[in-house]
């Protein structure tokens, strides 16, 4: 099975019922703070938050109903098991969403509202002890990003995106694994092949510039940043080949500017939005993506999953 | 003189080079805490963050060039003043914002920053000091809301919220001295007889619900409220008609009802905005707006002028 955009589309006619079209927003007053014509795909507005929910749910409408009564299962303490236990729940699945006891209490309790069962483990152990849970109950795992139906899940973002604005001359993504853009860029190519697609990472975990160098998944030393939603290490060898194929460029972006960025989108752009989001405009701000003037660009704004105690590093922070 | 769908129909065209169309917002993350289908009229992401630039921009625009070049007059420390520095600016002309000594460091470098003059007084002085300017230099004062020009300007937004969702079955509104809500709803029963337009307004300062019973514009004692952009103390006396006329009922919200609804415009909505904007959910909230299931209802988010700072009293709200 290969990822197309027809792929992506019925993924878009599977998930339509459940997930939300969330709006291409046009933010004039950035334009000149980033040096191009602005729009912002919110996905912070997404039904939990972000854009985790299209992928879970095209997970779990492919699951036959047998599948969905042995349950779901899920590592994660973020938008990921948010979007997998609400999936879950509307389809009447049991969810075991596996967090580590470092998770926020505030996140725990989200999941747990969601009807989910909490399983607590070391940070290390979490992936192991999922998969053993999927083995003894022959439950299925939902993995956050490395898998198709998943980024296929995902890649009804780009559909979205170039419905709402086709004349778009660039799409900039916030990338972790590699589900979101995978998905994005084989959609947003398939549909207009002269839209540019760019990622951007974290400069402390530039995992897919250097593995775009050396052509193949390459796992990167872990480190810490502000976008504390985009932790893998390695790509995922599913989503990497698509990445490769389907994207003009990768942005490695510092702390400092994906601040400025995340400064920028709440204060200016009126979005509550959550730091990660802002990595796309802190790799413009950072002068990685090259814009003009007149280019209409797209800042895929992932997640809104911030709180309120979070934005007090901002005051701090200058444009 | 009266104001009429006509009127605001001009202006619409006579600002719309100048101004944006903001976005109708669905923001159905909130339905559940609100008990409708709540929508959004995002003058958050207006220019200058509110949709006082509208009035400012209809007011200077019918004025003669003569007009313009004898200079521009307004008494206000918020986003009237910024509309007014903003428009005057762009229309060439020498504003001079009147500001209490008292007004934020930041509101005030805001609107030296457009270009304009800024003279400071005691707050109590500060009408009399901007008439003064405009006898002894000719200038225009452009009013914060009574004026007609004003309120049509205003009113455009109740024009494009209609366009953007001809189906809705109430508009609720932020008021303070009527200009916003006086055009808004002229508007809005002129387009939909059957869409009913409420107005919100602090505890604190009733002018309105006081008002309309008596039915004459009356002063009310000046109070402190959250909602620090709705400090009118009496109706405006040209707004007082339309209002009257227009609206379907009032609500007089409390402050800890306006922080519930901040908190979830804020944190559910995604809506970086002021407090004031979220006075509308609050009514709704306090149950002083009816509201059904099935009810398309807009609430118009007025403005987006908050500092990070502001949002650190939403840390300890329940909602």
């Amino acid at each position: 099975m290969a990822l197309t955009l027809e792929q992506i589309q019925e993924a878009q006619k599977r998930i339509a019922p459940y997930v939300l079209q969330t709006p291409l927003l046009r933010l004039q007053n950035l334009d000149p703070y980033i040096g191009c014509e602005v729009y912002a795909k919110a996905e912070c507005m997404q039904i939990t938050g972000a854009f985790k929910l299209r992928g879970a749910m095209n997970k779990l409408l492919s699951l036959s109903r047998e599948e969905l009564d042995c349950g779901i299962v899920a590592a994660s303490s973020g938008n990921h098991g948010k979007g997998v236990a609400y999936a879950s729940k509307l389809l009447g699945a049991k969810a075991t969403i596996v967090m580590p006891f470092t998770a926020p209490k505030i996140k725990v309790e989200a999941i747990r509202a969601l009807g989910a069962e909490i399983m607590q483990c070391e940070v290390s152990e979490r992936f192991e002890i999922a998969a053993k849970l999927c083995r003894e109950r022959g439950a299925t795992m939902v993995p956050p990003f490395n898998d198709e139906a998943v980024m296929a899940g995902q890649g009804t973002a780009g559909i979205e995106i170039m419905t709402q604005c086709p004349e778009l001359n660039a799409v900039v993504v916030p990338v972790s694994g590699g589900g979101l853009i995978g998905g994005v860029s084989t959609a947003v190519k398939a549909i207009s092949p002269d839209t540019c697609v760019y990622g951007a990472e974290p400069a402390a975990l530039p995992r897919y510039s250097v593995s775009l160098k050396v052509r193949k998944p390459s796992k990167v030393e872990a480190k810490k940043s502000i976008a504390d939603a985009l932790v893998a290490q390695i790509p995922g060898n599913l989503c990497f080949p698509y990445v490769a194929a389907h994207t003009d460029g990768f942005a490695d972006v510092e702390d400092e500017y994906l601040l400025k960025g995340w400064k920028l989108l709440v204060e200016e752009g009126k979005l509550f939005c959550e730091p990660s989001s802002a990595i796309g405009i802190g790799a413009v701000l950072q002068g990685l993506i090259p814009v003009q003037k007149h280019d209409k660009v797209c800042f895929l704004i992932s997640g809104g999953s911030a709180a309120l105690d979070q934005l007090d590093i901002l005051k701090g922070v200058e444009v």
